[in-house]
């Protein structure tokens, strides 16, 4: 069957849907949701069957200053606590730590305290062994984790090679296939979703996929990585995420086909939320600027800039990031 | 390969890109382009090196009212050489003609009185009889012909297959793949994509794809057929079209590798024309209710009109869609 597992009218139990939005849509709006969101939000991804539900970030009070982000750039165990109390639920709660951005050994808690369920650690290919030594702490402390390598798109395929293989002879739990600037096609995600599952395989580990919409394809990728094998599906509410957004958990769950996902619950939450906060300014989600930087695999940020100075010379912009790709 | 054409980095030289801008687009509003808008069009297509750029429709005047449409509902032979003069260009130029709704025997020209390349014939499975008419009809007075099967997504295997049959018997040169309900998932398309090549190759035909966007797979379902072997390829400036929309002719141009194609005439045209439609009300693209038709198959109307009328009830809207199934 073409290497694809299971067919699009079955369940695949090992499915694992992760809802991203107050993280990565957090750097959309500094993390400035209110508890209201936060908390309905909560609530709908239970009701749509919502596997995981990622809080924010772990980042480093001594980096970053509380006074200019939300917070769920910090996710203190307070803070996650009057939104869940202690989690009746069957979702389980998710943060993310950045290699070299979180003191995780005071800030992430013994298991037994918080009621947190799953690290996700996020690495470049160059600080996997500073990576390793935080999945080590978070395991020995208890947590599921995860490891993101991020900007793949840049990696040559030597060292990806060799930092699977590192990271798959880790306590990690599951190797997350990450899209940073929304620069593959369907055809390399299948490639590389094989590259992942083969090492992770051998380990006993899971692989995930955490696409980016800089080309209309967030939801394309994540489908033919699902078909590939890859189980851990990251997704955010109506694609919220840091310049062109994220798969869409609309599009997702309306894929999906155990019964125990229910999209109506996430439309439910774009109608009374989402909506809500576009009006009142927030902004993502597929646009030119966008498609450019992922067509020439570079980073978001200056679309990001292009789009909040309301700038609409497009093919002048295109020329810009030339220059700069030289 | 795993039965890929080409590569990523590849020139694929059958290649031939279709711009649909005017013909789908006409369907957000009622066809009422200005001169300016169409000339501009016209000439940002020969520079962005698309292959055949379609005008309109070939609209009965006596089914439909010319009072109540833009020309290019209708595509007078005048009001096209009011735009291209005699087209001393290499784009070609194409309409559509549905069947049904065309006076094809008085409206269509010999070919050596027009400035028409091609015409599209459009039809549904139980009509392509007629279809095969006014193909033989198109075909005898000199033009290419494409003939694009709409709704198939609503059509079972053994129909399509007798359907394919008769077509790529006939004199027809291009079988399109329609995805008019934007129900495909890319899994869908690499099957449906090759049973059509299967057919056409036997008889010397080329296939064809046109998308639609209603999950955001519009451009994804494109390339996966451009891949599999199909070589005409819709797209629209912006995905301007009914509904969802298509696949972004931005997105297309940005992929294919051969260097005649350059997106930077598409944005531009964007910038100047696009944007200005957009905030003086022409409404297409992604959106929530049109997801909603799509995982249900079902046609746009319903979803056009939730818009229209500026309702944001989605999950209601899901129930009301549900009843309509029943």
């Amino acid at each position: 069957m073409n290497g694809r597992k299971g067919s699009l009218i079955s369940v695949r139990t090992d499915v694992q849907v992760m809802d991203c939005t107050l993280r990565d849509g957090g750097l959309v709006n500094n993390f400035m949701f209110t508890d209201e969101f936060v908390k309905d939000l909560y609530l709908a991804n239970i009701k749509a069957g919502v596997d995981y539900m990622e809080f924010g970030y772990k980042a480093s009070k001594e980096i970053f200053d509380p006074k200019n982000f939300g917070k769920w750039k910090f996710c203190d165990e307070k803070d996650i606590r009057d939104i869940v109390g202690d989690n009746k639920s069957d979702m389980k709660i998710a943060v993310m730590a950045d290699v070299g951005r979180c003191d995780f050994r005071n800030d992430i808690l013994p298991r037994e305290e918080s009621v947190i369920d799953m690290i996700r650690i996020a690495t470049y290919i160059n600080t996997i062994p500073a990576a390793i030594e935080m999945i080590e702490d978070a395991h020995a402390k208890g947590y599921e984790t995860t490891v993101n390598i991020m900007a793949v798109s840049k990696v040559n395929d030597a060292d990806l090679e060799a930092g699977l293989e590192m990271l798959a002879q880790s306590s990690v739990d599951v190797i997350y296939l990450v899209d940073s600037f929304g620069a593959f096609y369907p055809e390399q995600i299948e490639k590389l979703a094989q590259k992942y599952l083969a090492v992770a395989e051998k380990y006993g580990k899971k692989v995930g996929i955490h696409a980016h919409n800089n080309q209309q394809l967030a939801f394309a990728n994540t489908i033919e990585a699902l078909s590939r094998g890859v189980s851990f599906l990251d997704a955010t509410v109506n694609g919220m995420g840091r310049g062109a957004g994220n798969c869409y958990m609309e599009l997702l769950l309306g894929f999906l086909k155990n019964p125990k996902y229910n999209k109506v619950a996430t439309v439910s939450f774009v109608e009374k939320h989402i909506l809500k906060i576009k009006e009142e300014g927030a902004v993502w989600g597929f646009d030119i600027p966008y498609l450019m930087t992922g067509i020439l695999n570079a980073h978001p940020s200056s679309a990001i800039n292009f789009i909040k100075e309301k700038r609409t010379d497009y093919a002048m912009f295109y020329q810009e990031l030339l220059d700069d790709a030289l």
